[in-house]
C-alpha cells in the first residue's frame, strides 16, 4: 500500500528550538504560512514548505490552486478524508486547512502539562484557607482516596479521569505528567483512557509508606508494597504501550516527607534498572515548611535536592515540581544532574507557597517547562499557567532593586510560550518529538483561532445580540494588530473556546469541548 | 394603572452589608432560596420572603404550586412578559424563574468596576516589555488620541465604547467607573451609549494639561480647556439623565504627573460646587517611579496623597486607583478624608507595579473596591480581577513572616466577591443603592449558572462528544460540594460562560454574549 500523507495548510506559529544562547536573550516568535505534511502511519512530520501563498483573505480559490500546484508537484493523489486509502496504488494526501474565517487562525504546538494530579480534579478551585500541608489533609488524601479498588477501578476513576482528559484536551494539552494515587487499578485505568482517547500521557502510581507524614487512611501498606505496586503499573503500561508510542510509566514518590529513605533508594534502583532508565516525577521545596519538614526527616542529608540525589532520584529523566525555595547550591546539583523542573505558577500562588524565581534556573541553564499542578493549580490550562508565570515574573521583578527599571526577570509572552512547549518537551525528555513543528517530530498540535476582526461601528449601526463574540471566547482583535501582538492578546485573554481542534501524533482527538460540529464531521475519520 | 412588579425565584447569593467589625473577622455568604420582587416602574426591590419553598431538583409542578400560592397571598394576577399590563386593574406580576437545569444556578449582585479605561479596551494583553510610564507613552496614549474628533465622536469611539460595554455586561458587571479621553464628543457618546445600552455608569472626561508628562500630541490646549471641556461633559450627561438613575458625570484628573497644581485646584471647586459634590476618579502611587516624579513635580507637597488633598480632591467620592504604595501617613489621611481605593490587582501584576497590601486597608477601615484597570488590566472581568485579588494577597502572606501559617494577609474567596459588589458600591459611594439584594435596592444583578453536575460513568459508559461542558464554560461540579465550595470554584475557574442574565435597575439587558436564544426570547420583553 502506498503512503498517505495528511497535508495542512495554514499559518504555523511556534517557538525556537533553542530558548537562548545567552542569558537575558529572549526567545521570538517563528511564523510561517505554507504547508506542512505528516505521514499518516506514524502520525511524524515529513516536512514543510513555507513557500505555498496562502490568502490571508479566506479566497478559497486562490487557496485551492496554491495546494493543487503543490500536491502536483509532489505526484500525490488528493483523498477525501475517511476514504478506503488502501486502493489507492500512489502516494495519496488528504487536505486540512487550518485557514478559518477572518483569518486569525493558527496551529501551535501542543501544549505539555510537566505537573499534574489527575485524581485531584475534583477539588480545582477548592482551596478552603488552608496552606499546602493542611490543604493536603483536608482536601487532596481524602479526595485521593476515593480512587480506591481493590480489583478494578471505581466508577469515582471513570469519572474523573476521563473528565480531566476531556478538559486537558480542551485547552490544547497534548501531553501530560500524571500523578495518579496510591492504587494500582486506578492507574491502570488512566493509563488505558489516555491511551485509548489519544492524548500522550507519563502515567505514575503515587508512593507514600512514610506513616510520620501520610495519613492514617491513605498510604502504602509497606514499603515493599511501595515498590511492587509500582512494578506492576510499569508492567501494565509496557504492555498497554509496548513501544511507549504514547503512553508511557512514570516513577513517582509523592515527595520526600511522605516516602521512607529505603523506598526513595529503591525506586531510583528501578528506574535505573530500565534500558533507556524509566521517568521519575516528584515534589521539591514547595513550601517553607515543608522544607523544615524535610530537614527533620532526613537529618543526614545536607539539603532536600540531597535527599533524592541521595536516593538516585535526580537524573536527567526526572521532573522536580514547584522548586520556589531551592538554595544556590541545590540548584547547582540539579543543573550539575541534569534534572528538570516543573514551574507551577498557579499553584504557587493560589496555596501562598511563594514567588519561583525562574529567570534564576533559566540563566543557570537549567531546563524548565510548565505544570498546572491541578489541583493546587485551580486550572487545568497551560494558558492560564502561561499567564500566571508571566504575572509572577513581574512581580519578582517589581521586588528587585537590581531589575526594577529593566524588568530582567519578566518572562517575556514568548518566554512562557516557549515553557509551554519546547522547554516541556525537554522536561519530559523529548526534545527532538514534541514542541514544535520539526521535521521527525510527531504532529502534537493545536488549532488556535482568536475569531474575526471586530466591526467597526458608526453611529448608525445595529448592535448585534451575539455581537460576534459568538465562539472565541473572551479576544477582540480590532484588526490593526500585528502577529506578536495577537499572541499576546491569545496569552492574556484566550481559552479554551479558541482551541478548535487538536492533534496527538497526526490524530485528531475528537473528544473536546465547544469542538463545532461541523468540524467534527469534517476531520473525525482522521482520528482512527 | 396599578403597579407592575417581576418576581424572581430562586436561589439568591450575596455577601452582608457589613464587612466585619472587627480586623481579621471574614465576611460569610448569603444564601437564600425563594422570592425576590423588584417594582418594574423604578426597578427597586420592594421585598423578599426565603420561606417561600424551591425544589432544588428541578420540579416544575412543585416550584409553580409554591409560587402560586404566594402571588395568591399577594392578591397580584400572573400575567406573560410582555403583555399589554396597562389593561390590567390588579396588581400584576411577571414571574422569572432563576432555577436552571441541574440546580446550579443563583442570582448574584452585579459586580462594580470602580476603575476602567473604556478607550483602552482594544491594547487590552498588550503590554510589550514595558512598566507604567513606558507602557503610556507607547500603547496607551496613541490608543487614546484615535479618539479624537471635533464636532462628533469617530466610529473608534462608537466600535470600541460598544465593545467594552459589551463586555463588562457579558461579565456580570452592571456598574462601572469609566475613564474615556480627553475629547468631549467621545465621552459624550461613551454616556450615551451606557444610558442606551442600560448600564450604570459613572462616565470622566480625562483631564491633562501638563506638558512636562503629556506626550506632545495629546493633551488639553490649555488648563482652562481641562476645566472648561470637563464643564461641557458634565452638562451633556446632566441633561442626558437629568435625575443620575444611571449614568452620572466624575471628574476625572488623570494622575498628578498629567495636571498643573492650578488646574486640580480647580477641578477640586468644580465638584464641590454641585450639591452633593461631584465623583472624583484618578490614580495614586501605582508604580515606584511615579512617585518619584510626582515627589519632583510637586516639591511642596509632602506625599502624592497630599498633592490631592492640598487640591480638593481628597473626598469621600473621590475613586483612588491602585494606591500599591502609599505609605502609612497617606493611608491615614485617605482614612480621615474618606476617600475610596480602587484595588487593581490584575493591572498591578501585569505591568509588575507591585503588591497591594489590601488588608491593611481594611484593617484600618479604608472603603476597598475592585477595578479592571483595563488595559493595565488585561481583563474586563471583575471575576478575573476578584481572583487575581486572592493570588496577590497569598504572596503577600507567603512574603510575611508574621503571618506564614495563618495566611492573615489572604484575602478569602467571599471578601474578594464582598470587595466585586459590596466594597464597589460603598467605593461609588452607592452602598445604600446597589451591591446586594436588600430592600430598597436597584435590582442589579446577575444570573449566575455553574451547570450540571458531572454525570457519573463506569466501565461501560459512552463518552459523549460534549461531554457535558456545552455552555457552562470551564466549571466542574461533581455533585458533593456545598456551596461555599460551588462559589469557591466559580470564582477560580469561572468566566463570562457562567452569566446567563444581567439586570440593572431590574431591567434585562440583551446585549450579552452567549446569552442562549431562549432565554432572549423568554425574557427580552422585560428590557422595554
Amino acid at each position: 500500500m502506498a503512503p498517505t500523507y495528511t497535508l495542512y495548510y495554514g499559518r504555523f506559529i511556534q517557538l525556537p528550538r533553542q530558548q537562548h544562547s545567552q542569558p537575558g536573550i529572549k526567545p521570538s516568535l517563528e511564523i510561517n504560512t505554507g504547508v506542512l505534511w505528516v505521514l499518516n502511519a506514524d502520525g511524524i512530520i515529513q516536512g514543510f514548505d513555507w513557500s505555498v501563498p496562502m490568502n490571508e483573505h479566506d479566497d478559497a480559490k486562490g487557496q485551492d490552486e496554491a495546494l493543487s500546484a503543490f500536491v502536483q508537484g509532489k505526484g500525490w493523489t488528493v483523498v477525501e478524508n475517511g476514504s478506503d486509502e488502501g486502493s489507492v496504488q500512489k502516494d495519496t494526501v488528504i487536505i486540512l486547512k487550518g485557514c478559518r474565517k477572518g483569518g486569525n487562525s493558527f496551529f501551535f504546538p501542543g501544549f505539555i502539562d510537566t505537573h499534574i494530579h489527575a485524581s485531584q480534579y475534583p477539588n480545582a478551585g477548592i482551596f478552603g484557607s488552608s496552606t499546602l500541608l493542611e490543604w493536603l489533609k483536608k482536601y487532596t488524601f481524602p479526595m485521593e482516596r476515593s480512587f480506591e479498588g481493590k480489583e478494578k477501578a471505581p466508577p469515582q476513576a471513570y469519572t474523573v479521569y476521563n473528565k480531566v482528559i476531556s478538559r486537558t484536551l480542551s485547552h490544547g494539552t497534548t501531553t501530560a505528567s500524571y500523578f495518579a494515587t496510591i492504587h494500582v487499578p486506578a492507574t491502570n485505568l488512566l493509563a488505558t483512557l489516555c491511551h485509548r482517547r489519544g492524548q500522550r500521557a507519563f502515567v505514575g502510581r503515587v508512593c507514600m509508606d512514610n506513616l510520620v507524614f501520610c495519613p492514617e487512611d491513605y498510604h502504602d501498606a509497606s514499603g515493599e508494597e511501595s515498590v511492587t505496586a509500582t512494578q506492576e503499573v510499569i508492567d501494565y503500561i509496557h504492555k498497554l504501550d509496548p513501544q511507549g508510542k504514547l503512553v508511557a510509566p512514570i516513577v513517582t514518590p509523592r515527595f520526600a516527607p511522605t516516602c521512607s529513605h529505603k523506598v526513595l533508594g529503591e525506586l531510583g534502583q528501578l528506574a535505573k534498572s530500565y534500558n533507556p532508565p524509566l521517568h521519575i516525577q516528584t515534589h521539591i521545596s514547595e513550601n517553607k515548611n515543608e522544607v523544615i519538614l524535610v530537614k527533620e526527616l532526613f537529618e543526614e542529608s545536607e539539603s532536600y535536592a540531597q535527599v533524592y540525589d541521595d536516593t538516585g532520584l535526580l537524573t536527567p529523566r526526572t521532573i522536580l515540581a514547584h522548586a520556589v525555595h531551592l538554595t544556590p547550591e541545590e540548584r547547582a546539583l540539579v543543573k550539575a544532574r541534569d534534572a528538570k523542573v516543573a514551574h507551577c505558577p498557579a499553584s504557587n500562588s493560589a496555596l501562598g507557597s511563594g514567588h519561583c524565581e525562574v529567570r534564576k534556573f533559566l540563566d543557570e541553564g537549567i531546563t524548565v517547562g510548565l505544570g498546572t499542578d491541578v489541583s493546587g493549580g485551580y486550572s487545568p490550562s497551560i494558558l492560564e499557567t502561561a499567564r500566571q508565570a508571566c504575572l509572577v515574573s513581574r512581580l519578582v521583578s517589581s521586588q528587585s532593586a537590581a531589575s526594577e527599571t529593566t524588568g530582567y526577570e519578566s518572562l517575556s509572552v514568548e518566554e512562557a510560550l516557549y515553557l509551554a512547549t519546547r522547554g516541556g518537551a525537554q522536561v519530559v525528555d523529548m526534545a527532538d518529538q514534541i514542541g514544535g513543528f520539526d521535521k521527525g517530530m510527531y504532529f502534537d498540535a493545536q488549532l488556535i483561532d482568536l475569531g474575526a476582526p471586530v466591526e467597526t461601528l458608526s453611529e448608525d449601526s445595529e448592535v448585534s445580540l451575539d455581537d460576534g463574540q459568538g465562539d472565541t471566547g473572551n479576544i477582540d482583535v480590532f484588526g490593526w494588530e500585528n502577529w506578536e501582538e495577537k499572541i499576546a492578546k491569545w496569552v492574556w485573554n484566550g481559552d479554551d473556546r479558541n482551541v478548535k481542534a487538536v492533534w496527538v501524533s497526526g490524530s485528531f482527538l475528537s473528544i473536546i469541548s465547544y469542538l463545532p460540529m461541523s468540524l467534527v464531521s469534517e476531520l473525525d475519520a482522521h482520528s482512527g
